[in-house]
């Protein structure tokens, strides 16, 4: 019968949360603030949503540093939803771009057309998270709208665990979008900072969007660089149930659903329309506002904890992952951690136990016994993923550390 | 400084949910089963959240007696979601049996490039719900391709409140789908029962789907009749954060992607598209196994409480209603119900206060006093709305009649 205490879990999401934000939150699910009513049952018009809407807007500002000239939006449907959403509103954007660059003479609308016909959204595929996203914009555009800046996978054997040089990069010209997963889940990848060639360049640098949903809030990032960064709450923020996404205000507006549908163009369904979320405020419809307090409860907590903000977690990040890595690299002969050295997730440490897949059982059953939980790799790799998020402790990270170290020293893959 | 229990909330949605499975879901939330960890933070992809999965839909064909012909699909982004995936779906399922009827010779291709000129999507509008709906597939499909089958504002001054008869009803010979909303929230209409002009004529009877958001769980439906019924669970069955789709299994194939594109109709994105969300038994992406949780303890308890399940619990809602509108028509020089009697809400009891609007003021004040709250209508009509679901005890019913008798006969409105 273990209690929290005994479990370090190392899940790659939903993950952990913090057990004062969860303790706080039984006690409102039942009865929030003394109302006599539980934080699921009050309505999402009432001012005490409103309240915790707005609080954890804020908030979330203030921890990232976001300008004022940036939206914040809390949708459902997840980090997949956002795979159709970036792509439908962004290529709105364009087109709205287009439109008005081009004015309304009757002219016009050949060139709008014939400039259609060039539409590109740009995928950086570094891992199976950009994959997935990529091949949800070819099945809404048409593949003929899809340019693969470049697939990590062709440079190496066929395997994700690089990130390729820029040099090599295929951007298009005028893409509505360049899209990047800045922290590949399952492949543990992350890109090391900001790509270089995706920079601003004068007043319209590239359009470009992250897929931040597991790495967000654990270092800090040059917001301005993006025109949108989006991420489920399951990983660093909070609960299942509400994804956010932070985006340049000045893309919201989206041309008439006439024009784009003379332009042979998909529209988004009325749920995952950027302007609609933005205009009301994220209640277009019913939100779940246990989601949205969850994650402000773990905002709060992390805004106390660190006065230099976000900075304050990337530390903690580092020194833990680096913990983890160092425990690995220790017993070469026992451990391959899976991607290259430069490109390592400091959020999921993925590596390979030599050996046989035996070995990988072991090594998981006996983490179990220790309350190390949460490390099988994911289904479509195999292999072991070590998530070091937010939640997980530095103590957390030095069990499961030394745990390696002695399975390695143990012979625990003989 | 309120408990539960000196609070008798009305609200329409998010609603009132049983204090003991709150109280269970305050212990799972920090800890579930003694696994040392809890339920929010448990993958979706574990054993535990499988078989809370599949307990909540077995629990839920057993008490709404649903066939083994039917899915059961739990999906994200609401009912709003719906007004789309509805349309999208049914959409798909059509093109995919006027292809199949076709065959595939190269002159069919015209022919059902010519069946789908003649697209059909039929609306009966009732409430502001059925509206919205109704407003999404012209957005998404042409208001060409939008049938409004019957509208209740046209014979009633502008304002819904009643349901046209039957005989008024302008079919489409061969629709994808005729959809109805079962009971409108905000105009507390409802239909009395399974309209007869939908009912199934041989082995294709029309394609029907119903959105039962506000009254799903509280009375038997006839579920043979229906291609897919679908409902947010924040109402009757549980939390913000799932929707719940049962559908015809038959209609869940799509057609090719490239296919509906020749054809120049929409798809929806992949986390609408039932199919999907079928063959992943409702892990396509990650979902919040928490508000599952949720559902499924409203489930097992609402199956412990009625022997014979869903109707058990109509003759509770029933009695509930009769009490509260009993009340009300006792004084009619001070209450006027909006709907007609014959389509009455037996879930969304709407009345105006005759006189001011302060006197609609005073009735919400001195009903807050006497914790009987969540009780002002929808912003878009005003009024007073008495949400009666499933977790409204017949003691809370009862404090409200006897308000509206009280409030009545001392003069309130004047
Ligand atoms: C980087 C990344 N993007 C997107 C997703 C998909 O998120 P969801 O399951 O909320 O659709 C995940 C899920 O783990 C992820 O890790
Ligand atoms: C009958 C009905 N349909 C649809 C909706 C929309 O649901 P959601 O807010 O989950 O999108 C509501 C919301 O109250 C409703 O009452």
């Amino acid at each position: 019968m273990p209690t929290r205490a005994d479990i370090n879990y190392f899940g790659a999401g939903p993950a952990l949360l913090p057990t004062e934000v969860l303790e706080d939150a039984a006690k409102a699910l039942v009865n929030y603030n003394d109302t006599g009513l539980g934080i699921a049952e009050h309505s999402h018009r009432s001012e005490i949503a409103t309240t915790i809407i707005n609080e954890a807007k804020a908030d979330l500002a203030s921890y990232l540093d976001i300008p004022d000239n940036y939206e914040i939006l809390f949708m459902q449907g997840g980090g997949s939803g956002e795979f159709s959403a970036t792509a439908y509103n962004l290529v709105g954007a364009w087109v709205a771009r287009k439109h008005k660059e081009l004015g309304s003479e009757d002219s016009s609308a050949e060139k709008l057309k014939s400039a259609v016909k060039n539409l590109k959204l740009d995928y950086i595929i570094t891992g199976g998270w950009s994959k997935k996203a990529a091949a949800e914009a070819e099945r809404l555009f048409g593949s003929e709208h899809v340019n693969i800046v470049a697939d990590s996978r062709k440079s190496n054997d066929g395997k994700f665990g690089t990130i390729p040089e820029e040099s090599t990069w295929n951007l298009s010209k005028d893409a509505a979008m360049v899209y990047y997963c800045d922290n590949e889940t399952v492949d543990g990848v992350e890109f090391p900072q900001f790509p270089k060639s995706l920079e601003p360049k004068g007043d319209d640098g590239p359009i470009v969007v992250a897929d931040m949903s597991s790495n967000i809030l654990s270092r800090k990032i040059p917001i301005q660089n993006f025109s949108a960064i989006f991420f489920g709450a399951q990983k660093n923020l909070g609960s299942t149930g509400i994804t956010v996404v932070i985006i340049k205000k000045s893309l919201l507006p989206q041309p008439s659903v006439a024009l784009m549908k003379q332009l042979g163009l998909p529209i988004p369904p009325r749920i995952l329309e950027y302007e609609a979320i933005a205009k009301s405020n994220s209640l277009y419809n019913t939100l779940s506002i246990f989601d949205v307090y969850i994650a402000g409860r773990v905002l709060k907590k992390l805004l106390q904890q660190y006065p230099d903000k976000v900075q304050g977690q990337q530390a903690v990040s580092e020194s833990k992952a680096q913990l983890i890595y160092s425990a690995l690299e220790a017993h070469p002969s026992v451990y391959k951690i899976v991607p290259d050295k430069t490109v390592r997730s400091r959020m999921n440490i993925c590596f390979r136990i030599q050996g046989s897949d035996a070995a990988e059982q072991n090594f998981l059953k006996q983490a179990a016994t220790l309350g190390l939980t949460g490390l099988k790799g994911h289904r479509d790799v195999g292999g072991i993923r070590a998530s070091n998020y937010n939640s997980v402790s530095v103590d957390g990270a030095k069990k499961l550390a030394s745990f390696i170290g002695t399975f390695a020293s143990q012979g625990g893959n003989q």
